[in-house]
């Protein structure tokens, strides 16, 4: 009973995932599909490898991660799989596969390359249903990735943004703004460590007048109020309680810049 | 093969439906996993106990339900587990399962207490990956409720707004707006009939300028036209034949007033 | 273990999916249900049945599809199953199954008339959990069509919109407008290459001044740019390269006509 996981930017809304859904079923019936999600804005190849690196540590062995942000389908990009660890990986070279890979010590990724395993015929635009799905299948009935193609040293990786230490602490950025607005940083709860304890640091969210503490939990402060906080990937999160502080606060991935400092 | 249904605030778009999912297979592999919805507007525990309530009871006995809107996590509200009839129901102690719980005359609230079954790291943020979904894995395995923790005789319920009957005939309101702009009343078809003949009755929405029948279909009416129905829940509905009631009649949840008269 | 898709405009915020998935279930543990989409706008029969047209072929023999966009819902409309090939089809005799049971040569279409499968209480308005998720869990447990009612020659069928041939080339329309805001239309390659070899042709799009040249993938054009190809179900589709072709061109299904000329 293998799991194959599911992350694209379809939507929801047409056939594109249920036909993909319905190769994958013919090849293993037994599997078991699950969506990460299918939300991912269109073409957005580094949210949906942050998506899929902070979801897939949660699966257990021998899950398969299918990864589809793909705007160069059909040109000369490659389809590859990964293995990170004992789960398998599987989408285009274009890095959505990379920050999840990275996580792990033990790697190794390999072009797709047996394409008597795809579809019959394979469209130019919709590799997902034609060659991720069948590659997906096979990796989940327990066929071997070795026999998938050539072992490759290089391939796209997109590099997690580090923060910067500084001389006052540190400063890092917004990186995803979630469904209820919070915006998650870059800044793992370990750097926060090392310029102090987390209860006298102090978090400056660019373009907000007045500085954070650090709480536990969103109740902390009151309704309306902006906070920060340690969430549940291990990162620092700024939020607002019971609000979206993504509109009140003006958080902007990639773009909105935090800095941490000593009391 | 036990059933595992999700009711969030989560949304479709990040890792948290994901990773929940995640944990639940990897703790109980053969389960089946159903979405009843991830879409209830964050933190509206109200919205989220009233679809709990209208969906749970068509799923087979030992079915295990996992409700999480949760504004108030990380604080000292508690996490509970509840049997009503032959159904199990996990999530916080703050009303969220307590119209589905107030369904069966058998029921029982524990405390979840037993910290052993939990990720080994509880974040403060996220008791549904970290504390709820190792819980409803450890049900849907077979696992006893009793050894969840003690028996609670106080737990928080959101009672169900019952209606109000007046020398005329009675007053509801509406409780819920459904995706198709349906308004779907407190008002169930039990007190409709002590009332009179539901042909012979006249439905006023609060601001709507004429009386409305009780019709059995939407399209006993001409297209764009308004309608009163007994909806599928059981319930007194106020819809548009081909429209959005909810738009074209201004109507909200928890406001706007319906009263049921005698012709 | 039989397969049971799901096709409706009933959204993800209501209990009524996760409703349908529990009575399905109960009757039919073993069964996966797959989501085909839930967000078929509100009452648009012909978009249902384009895209349960396009999902349903990568499905396994056996599957059977449940498709239910039912404005009509408790008026005398009937309830059919269909066969088509070896699939079966399930919804109401509105035309949503007909795009789908007609891409089989071989094909069977009946009336639902044994009552006794249906769920105690038939609801006016939610046939969907009342009757068509207790028929599809009749079917995937292996019951026979044959015995659900009377077969009909008599059906409705939403007929494919053909192309015109005309003097120049041919004329279609745009189809359906995708979650990439891509504009698939109604020319299937084959008719394509009646005219010419595909790289001589001239796609004219109503309202866009210049003509398009028919590329093989997004990226052979310019980002911003607006392209032509044949798409991933074997039509002609408008796009723009990294954009929304809908927005920025004004295409609108079943409007913007679409011409197709030798250069």
């Amino acid at each position: 009973m293998s799991i194959v996981t599911l992350l694209t930017d379809f939507g929801y809304r047409d056939w594109y995932v249920g036909s993909m859904k319905g190769v994958i079923l013919g090849l293993a019936p037994h599997c078991t599909i699950v969506d990460i999600t299918h939300e991912i804005p269109p073409g957005d190849v580094l949210r949906g490898a942050l998506v899929l690196r902070e979801a897939c540590r949660f699966f257990p062995p021998l899950s398969v991660h299918v990864a589809i942000v793909d705007p160069g389908v059909g040109t000369s990009r490659k389809a590859i799989v990964a293995r990170g660890g004992n789960m398998f990986f599987v989408g285009p070279d274009n890095g959505i596969l990379s920050m999840a890979v990275e996580l792990f010590e033990d790697k190794e990724v390999r072009a797709i390359e047996r394409e008597e395993l795809f579809l019959e015929r394979v469209s130019d635009t919709f590799h997902g249903r034609d060659v991720f799905a069948p590659v997906a299948a096979f990796l989940a009935k327990g066929g071997e990735m070795m026999s998938l193609g050539r072992k490759l040293s290089e391939w796209v990786r997109i590099p997690f943004p580090e923060v910067t230490h500084t001389e006052a602490g540190l400063e890092g950025q917004v990186l995803h703004v979630d469904r209820f607005g919070n915006g998650v940083t870059n800044i793992p709860e370990k750097e926060l460590r090392k310029i102090g304890e987390i209860s006298s640091l102090r978090v400056s969210v660019e373009g907000l007048p007045h500085d954070l503490r650090i709480r536990r939990t969103y109740a902390e402060v009151p309704l309306g109020s902006a906070l920060a906080l340690v969430g549940s990937s291990g990162f620092l999160e700024i939020a607002v309680n019971g609000g979206d502080a993504s509109k009140l606060l003006h958080l902007e991935p990639g773009k909105t810049r935090i800095r941490v400092l000593l009391e």
